[in-house]
């Protein structure tokens, strides 16, 4: 359905790079969200036909109807502005659209229901189907990072703390840590997926009062049909409603197939204004990004100049440079990092619009659905960049080796001055070591050599016992036995929750 | 323990006052803070005593002495400046402490240990006792918002969307609604407590060394004096552990033990640099105080002085306004929603600090300690707030009754074009009902009297049936029902999690 | 030039109708950031032509072909993945396409040049053009607050505070303060349009050393043809950049012609990874569109059904509900209200990507984009709608007078406690009035008749004097100088600074 | 005054070392808050008392009384609960202080006034008086960064962009990218400090109408007691109050003389729930945080063990860690970044915040204070820990030059495509390096080597043509001048604004 002028390319991901291409931004586009705002209205209908409440000829014809391609994206964001939300001038278009084919049918659409109902409902498959590519992709990462983990089990590298080298550890023990937070980010966002995505369904104002009185209409007109109701022949559909109660258990019925429909939970009440579930889901993409943005700044700190331990896989046109010819840059990390620092302040919006007054907010509800979007397409990309990353990260034992040693055995002082606490006391031997290691790095001499020239600590060891404490080697503690622990804990997919 | 210059009062919860003064305050304080430190220092001393590797003497010295009241928060804080966290300051005044009662037992204070396992520990330690008291008054709110919706099932009152009247609810149902919302928030926390708070136990730089290497120069020790080492003869402390291997599983072992002694939950792995359990955590915090807040948004739109259906509890100097007598205003909502308005925004720097370079990062570690106490001290300020609010709200069935009347039916225009639907079609009777609706509006005159005179309806209906059509409390959908399945389903403290 | 497979679309504004369709979406889409860009290649290619280092017929063939709809976003986009950034994939299509039309020319394209200095410069074409729109817009709206204003000074009403009737104010008070809000915000923007948007230029990193080396080689062959240069006859061009030194002041220079060229400032330094100006800016868009926001819940508090004191204005599809025929719902407000909801958080990326490492951030940078145009896009579309909101926005006086008689005199009880002052003491007075108050409104009695009954206070006033204490209208204070002094210091666009 | 239970230390800076014993902290302590509140009243009635409505001797009791430690911080903070804010209480403990001094005195106190008044003004004095610190911080910041571009103008180091070597720059050039970003946030925060710090005065909802009304009964005592009025003999003080209008020009008068009484600025209209002013004090001490933590971040950065280009000034305890005897941590930078990392969330809420909703929110306020204190103290913080930081700022030239050769030449390759353009094509040209710097990077050879080897690109030079093209120093562009133009523009404290 063609609009009038040619339609302004508002956004084809130039300004973020991260998801341009991405599965997830596929998934979270106008498109996805109009074919799921359709496959809600659809759903609906076929649920109240499940019950009774709607012939199956209609059901049939608005679900083959909803389909996204016959409608128009633009036409319907512009024409939003009039209800503040898409739904409206959606169930308009789209009523036209089943009325052309089957005005009968055209009575069904959007029955008894509110824009909430279905705009919240496609919010969710929206986010389920995301919710699918992401972990998908994020079981990429952890395959790669188990790799890693092992095959780097005992790569010595420099554990640095506070931009400095602390002591020795290994590069599988980075990995380890890598794999135990997306492992349990992707357990997280697995339980998510199955128990916190809802259908809503509420009606006008949370009470399913609109279905409701359509159910009563149709119990009524199937009484008489059936000729159960003695009184049913002289009244009308809509004295019928007047008479009728609710039927017990109606509306708990109408959510259940509506969520049977949806491959969606049901949820006890409706929660039009109870936006917990938004918020969480929020919560939790922040999270994921958070710990996919935290092997970036690690991969940027080994990748700098000097460092060198790590480069991201080569491709064509990757990390290049408009001015530089010899430049390779960090650019996954780049992009990976480019989300993690903007999806907390979009997750904060959506804790922010639980403060949703009456039975839904002039704004709040409002103000949900782009930063979600955000939230959902930014850790779609960071994930599916962190694949390409992990799976291809070229590591350099010798660079970590070479720069383990730069300091002259400085990074073990802290062994130096455990193995000297019996003789000296704890105290005395760190304050030893600290005045060792200020003279070694002012005088550049290495570690070994200005603790050979220190009677009061030379005594204490031999050349061959000093030169194995100075090893970096032999002070890697529980590196490698950690990560072992990981890899038999999160060995797969299934991998249990933890730190 | 003085220090000089009389203190000033940074912070006394002049700026906060819907703090100042409970128990979560007092739980996140300097005072409090610094005693889940000297927890963690003693517990940790415990851990490694337990496993043969400290003085059982000493471990129980240490615990004996670990009492924030003999040290100087204030002389600690400016201290904390030199090393940028206030662990090396603590470690250094309680070792002087501990050394003044027992100098051997000094010796194994913070022994193989670093900053950030003590901080983190003591940090964990403070949210499982902010997250108890919490609970406790988020209980108590359930508790009278069970109350609430039992006694007010079938309250009448205008269910409000976009600031205007929609259709027909029952107070009943928005407390059930609070209900469900505030009993989910409290299953999760429950689940977080149990699941969620970690120990810290990594050593320098994760690798847990130097509590390896204390453990070899023991081991070497016992083994020498058990005269089971052929070679201890000539050997001293420091070449036992040297020449030692790491005892396998000791990492996890004391890992173990130290989370056992704290009744925290022991992490597969270090997570120095992996900080999703501190974001999972004032995430956690936010979704609650998002919670709390909605009923407050709520209350106070139900208090306004056009509407007045609700009042805060009345109690001395509650509400009370410096300028004018008449006020009484909803002060405890007030408190809520301006604790809800921060809390999105301090839980989004601990989503932001998660990228966090190396195995410590140089500032975004350090950025957390403040916004998470906040994020606990503000949802604990608000569900002892929210406590308050609930357990006296003061309900107007009759102010309810009135403002639902306020429109001369305009509020079931829903029901009547619902019903006039089969005969009209859906489309044309809801253009019918929206030429009445605006007909009654302009012209002030109830919308029964416009239907009556509106031939085309008229005859739809005799006036016995119309009156009954246009009765809002013939047209409150499954709001009883929902009411009954909420308090079913959130029946208690345990009820299970859902929307 | 077309790109393989049918483009999703995937964001025509469906998600986000306050910006959807308006000018501020159009000024910051895709299509206007590429052409923004392009105008940045070439207004430097028109730069270093204006001091004789490129070619004239380069310049105006680079300057004519730079049109955005030769080149496919989309397909840009995608490409832009590799380098984490869109300009190196723009600078090779774009040489491509000058090269087809003119090969020497392509020389020209991006020389010496980094994609910042295009990114960033684009940035701030994009955003002056935006806030040419947005100041338009916000110069509307004071026009119709200068309106409402005047022809409400004297309009009494219930001055409000914590929900609830405070002491009587005027409608016109209320605009007033709306007005000055608005008109202070403009100002703000037009000086940080005039002095705060800058051109980047600085080449790979800040030293403009690109852009020197290439007017060194232009120089020396410059000097060759003019035969000045003895030993031109065997200097080839990169000899002549070896010898001859830095042009003093070019870089200066040829700032100051890129800044003519696009008409923005330019900056002292070049600003790659010292990002204030574009926190600022978007700091600014927050303070605009929050002072929006501001109107936006004003409205809505008085629109509410209760009070009904004011309507936004009707339109066809205006605030319709998908449910409910009889609501028109104050769309404008909520659209406004989601657009202040979100801008906060968005601004608040901007400053947190100030922490922008070395002279370039890997990833600080990129992550500054999306946020930006947000904050963009989103005050827009709120100026934009408030504009349609005020301009039409329906005044009620006589719902204020009735709603300001809700509370029979209690609203004026802080005058009478003033009143009373000097007889009983300013506490006792106090008090007095506030046991009143609360026996008239537990009694439903007016005020007026409490007072009468209570011979404590009886005796101070004779009848009329009584009657007109309580008038509302005699106790507006200083209400209506107020809003003639903001009519006189807002009186037109170019209105000073102030609150 | 003692309140009962020995206080719990709240907050003694414990967990936030950057503000921890800084002006800063003091300056926007509870203690110092109160005191400005304090000042505030005094203020407001002096402003009185000068315009005839106060007797002098009141006024001169009321300001000899309002000193801080005469009241309980924290007593004031847990009665603060009942009225939301903590100014209901103050007036009661403040007029109880007057009175039993001076009974007729605290007639006068907090006459006619609300508790916004107070709390708003106060809060701008705190703010005044933490921006007077940070300014000097900042002034003593701008004069160290002076010297070291001055002394570094032509200190040769690697540029760095997406965390990798670029082209050649100098430490000067940094050093001067620093000054000029810290001098305009100076300079802006100065501008805000004379032009948007304002009193706050308009009575319970913004019309003055209790300061009016007491104005207007003291015209009437004066008239009467001049005789000036033929009706006074009968008439008491009410009855003058109600007869009189409004003295013109009062609010404005009474509104100047507060300002001058404060030295704040007068706002045109009182500014209750327009809280633009705070939300832009908030907005610009983010950016100078921003400001300051891009030199922490580029100090870490340069400071890592690798690089080693800068080190932190030593001091005693300074960068210790609890673990590591050899470590000397960059701790101020850690402080100065932890402040970064936090500000812009806690800004945020202050933008938030402007969806103030009447004449005064029920919460948006309320919500306020806490985090804008945080921006004033981690502001300040951050300043005075970065003065220490630059004023010691150790600088390696020799590790940035050898730094620098890391590259063996690639670091110039921009230089080599630029000057090998004229004969090979731009795109060529940069071709060519690129292969070239790939095979040196594989090779390890150097750029020169290589460059050497290859018959395309060797004929363009001579050995020492190539040696001089290969030298870094012979390629920092305009960096240069770049120093000397920011030294010459940022000269001293009173610099013009700019990037």
């Amino acid at each position: 359905m063609a609009s009038g002028p040619a339609p302004q390319v508002v956004d084809a991901g130039l300004l973020s790079p991260v998801r341009a291409g991405t599965p997830a931004e596929a998934a979270t586009s106008d498109d996805a969200w109009l074919q799921a705002m359709l496959d809600a209205e659809a759903a609906l209908v076929r649920a109240q036909a499940s019950l009774g409440n709607v012939p199956a000829a209609a059901a049939r014809t608005i679900s083959e109807l909803a389909h996204a391609d016959r409608l128009d994206p633009r036409e319907l964001a512009v024409l939003s502005r009039g209800a503040a939300n898409p739904v409206v001038a959606l169930v308009q278009a789209f009523t036209r659209l089943v009325a052309a084919a089957d005005p009968d049918a055209a009575e069904y659409v959007h029955r008894g229901s509110t824009s909430q109902d279905i705009f919240d409902t496609a919010l969710m498959l929206v986010a389920r189907r995301t919710l699918d590519l992401l972990v998908a992709d994020l079981e990429q990462v952890t395959g790669s990072l188990r790799a890693l983990a092992e095959a780097h089990a005992g790569t010595l590298m420099a554990g640095r703390t506070l931009a400095l080298h602390a002591v020795p550890t290994t590069f599988g023990l980075k990995a380890a840590g890598w794999l135990a937070a997306v492992s349990t980010a992707t357990d997280r966002l697995k339980t998510l997926r199955s128990e916190g995505l809802f259908v809503q369904l509420g009606g006008a104002a949370g009470t399913l009062a609109g279905y409701a009185e359509y159910e009563k209409l149709h119990r009524g007109a199937r009484r008489r049909a059936a000729g159960e109701d003695p009184t049913a022949a002289h009244t009308d559909a809509h004295t019928a409603g007047l008479t009728a109660g609710l039927t017990a258990g109606y509306a708990e019925r109408l959510t259940a197939r509506f969520a049977a429909e949806t491959h969606l939970c049901a949820p006890v009440l409706p929660w039009h204004s109870h936006r917990a579930p938004v918020a969480a889901l929020a919560a939790e993409l922040a999270l994921t990004t958070g710990v996919l943005g935290k092997i970036a700044v690690d991969v940027q700190s080994m990748a700098r100049t000097e460092t060198a331990e790590v480069a991201e896989p080569a491709a064509a046109g990757r990390g290049v440079s408009s001015a530089m010819p010899q430049k390779r840059n960090p650019a996954l990390a780049t992009l990976i990092r480019s989300a993690a620092l903007q999806v907390p302040a979009y997750a904060s919006v959506l804790t922010h619009t639980m403060l949703s007054e009456d039975e839904r907010s002039a704004g709040a509800w409002h103000a949900e659905w782009q930063p979600l979007r955000e939230c959902l397409r930014l850790a779609g990309g960071a994930a599916h960049t962190a694949r390409e990353l992990v799976a291809g990260l070229e590591v350099s034992p010798g660079r970590m080796r070479a720069n383990l040693e730069l300091t002259g055995g400085l990074i073990v002082s802290e062994r130096l001055a455990a193995v000297l606490a019996p003789a000296l006391g704890k105290a005395a031997a760190k304050e030893a070591m600290g005045r060792a290691s200020a003279e070694a790095a002012a005088s550049g001499l290495p570690l070994g050599t200005v603790l050979s020239n220190d009677p009061s600590i030379a005594g204490q060891f031999d050349a061959e016992e000093l030169a194995r404490l100075l090893d970096p080697a032999e002070y890697t503690g529980a590196a490698e036995e950690l990560v072992r622990r990981s890899l038999t804990r999160y060995a797969g997919p299934s991998g249990a929750q933890g730190v």
